[in-house]
């Protein structure tokens, strides 16, 4: 008997693997209709592949949305697991179908980890991928609750923090937080196709990380967004539609101020600081830090030489002052004798450290 | 005599500062109307402070749009330098200034680095804020060509890629790839304000980094950004509207999907598919990678127990192979024992390094 079956080793499944590896959930059997994605999802070390008998305590399906509740329940009729989730990113079909014909529907419980890489496949799998990220636990009426806590369990044992939610509201919020920033970031990509230009220097080429940012989800999979958003369509349209009209009477004001078309300018100019100084209120509101691993830490900023070797002096310096440094940047540029490094640390050790390493010859401050 | 005289020290004009230490550029003195703003940057070592007096090879202007073409011509005036340039992000109406005012036109030159954060201020400021990122250098025909020089020199110096363009292509390529996104995002972020349980879980709770990508620049200025966007408006107004439009298409596409009004489904699902296949297709006209810094490295991962120091000797034995690090990224697991760290080396050097630290004992294996 195993303890984690993973059912599709695609980028979601594999980093499951990855990031279950020396947690005290215990060992990882993995299996995709695909073997060559079970051999890659091995070989990254996610576990071992499943031998297509071994029962395990949860499985885990981390197939395509249509998929997921077929996927279920053919492994509950197998009786691969004790207990059964999955990870598909729309909730309420799902949920439908496991009720209406799983000969158990307590034993299947809908989680959905909001986490992902706009790169598929488990060759992109994350050891930390779920760190400090929701994970969205779906409890139906009927769930058995010891099996409610084994997915919590195993979403709190890949690093993430569960979050139980109705499946109605899961996938209302989804619409919002997600999927209508997928297809903003896809219209504004599909934009550039259009422009004048667009297809040589010097348009994109003067483009900065606001756009990088902006396009990122627009290298998403077409096919299994068209997927979501099908399944999700009744929430995501009237939020669309929403954006549409918004930009629509912004364009009216910005066509105002270019003296396209007769309008007040003043009017024109204070609806459109209205739009950005909403849209700071509404950025307020968006969880940035990853969890716990953000916010956590304290910076400590050293003057760096370029030089083989320095970079190990500067950590070995932080070792012996006792201090663990748990993440770091390097803020570098090429060709100069000359960089600057930030060590995270524990709130707590960032005074100590800075003076330590102050005192051993570094040039040394804190972070603002 | 100093070499670059800075003035105005925000988020640009302190980061400039910190690029061009150690740099061949020289010696760089900073000014801001307030006194305190050119303490902080004199603290954080972006230069010295100017007397008022001492002349400049060449003055960058680095204040808000509206302000940037007075203070041009009054620094000219003054005669504190040979060479002027500033960091508008619209150019167009600075120019027309410009022509119109200067007594010497061809001493100021247009420049624009595609560079910036969503935060403010010379706190915010990061000396490796333009590397790799292109530097617009607008020339106008009667600009002196050592003017030119100067300023393609300051860029390069701040570790950006100076690329000229004239001063109306500039405007209307920054409002597709830059004043475009920011209202979008905006608008996105705005529109969680009016969510229904926007303010309180867990519907904010359960976003990912998608939502925190695409809404990041709406943490922007409004102030400087309504400066931005009035200037740029006669580009800004048609793009926008284009947005509206392929917006509204994709709501009804979405509406008739969830059944909320008739239509044909098939039309509807290939039209929301045509939309993320063009989107694909946008995203890989956008250059995402830092210039010479990205690309340019290898990555290395090593298997890391997380103890105090085994960082330190991890670089030391790379040290050891005589590879310098250019750059490396932790991949950790809050109370795991265990990590993996992601080296960045130069190519030619990360099969030597995976080699030599196998052999030294550590658990290699070279990035996908």
């Amino acid at each position: 008997m195993s303890d984690v079956l993973v059912v599709g080793c695609g980028l979601l499944g594999t980093s499951a693997g990855l990031a279950l590896q020396g947690s005290d959930i215990g060992d990882v059997t993995l299996w995709d209709r695909d073997p060559g994605a079970v051999d890659l999802a091995v070989s990254r070390g996610a576990g071992r592949a499943w031998n297509g008998e071994e029962r395990a305590r949860i499985a885990v399906v981390a197939v395509p949305p249509k998929a997921t509740a077929p996927e279920l329940l053919r492994l509950q009729v197998l009786d691969v697991a004790r207990t059964y989730t999955h990870v598909a990113s729309v909730q309420s079909h799902v949920e439908a179908e496991v009720q209406a014909l799983s000969s158990d529907p307590s034993r299947i419980v809908g989680g959905h980890p909001l986490a992902g890489r706009e790169v598929s496949g488990g060759g992109a799998a994350l050891a930390d991928l779920f760190v400090g990220r929701p994970w969205a636990v779906c409890r139906h009426e009927n769930a058995a609750s010891d099996a409610v806590d084994e997915v919590r369990a195993l979403a709190r044992a890949c690093g993430a923090i569960p979050l139980e939610v109705q499946a109605k509201q899961h996938d209302a919020a989804v619409a919002l937080v997600s999927h209508l920033p997928q297809v903003v970031s896809s219209a504004l990509a599909a934009l550039l196709l259009g422009a004048p230009g667009s297809q040589e220097p010097p348009l994109l080429e003067l483009s900065g990380p606001g756009l990088a940012d902006t396009t990122r989800l627009a290298a998403s999979s077409p096919s299994l967004w068209s997927e979501v958003l099908e399944a999700n369509a009744w929430h995501v349209a009237p939020a669309v539609r929403r954006l549409a009209a918004d930009l629509g009477r912004l364009a009216s004001n910005l066509e105002v101020l270019a003296g396209a078309h007769d309008g007040d300018r003043a009017s024109a100019l204070s609806g459109l600081e209205d739009l950005l100084v909403r849209g700071n209120a509404g950025r307020r509101l968006v969880p940035v830090k990853r969890g716990e691993l953000a916010g956590s830490f304290a910076g400590v900023r050293v003057d760096l030489p370029d030089e083989p070797g320095r970079l190990a002096d500067l950590l070995r310096a932080a070792g012996e002052a006792g201090v663990n440094v748990e993440d770091l940047r390097v803020e570098h540029v090429p060709g100069r004798p000359r960089g600057v490094v930030e060590l995270l640390v524990a709130p707590a050790r960032a005074g100590g450290l800075a003076q330590a390493l102050s005192t051993a010859g570094w040039k040394v401050s804190l972070s603002t």
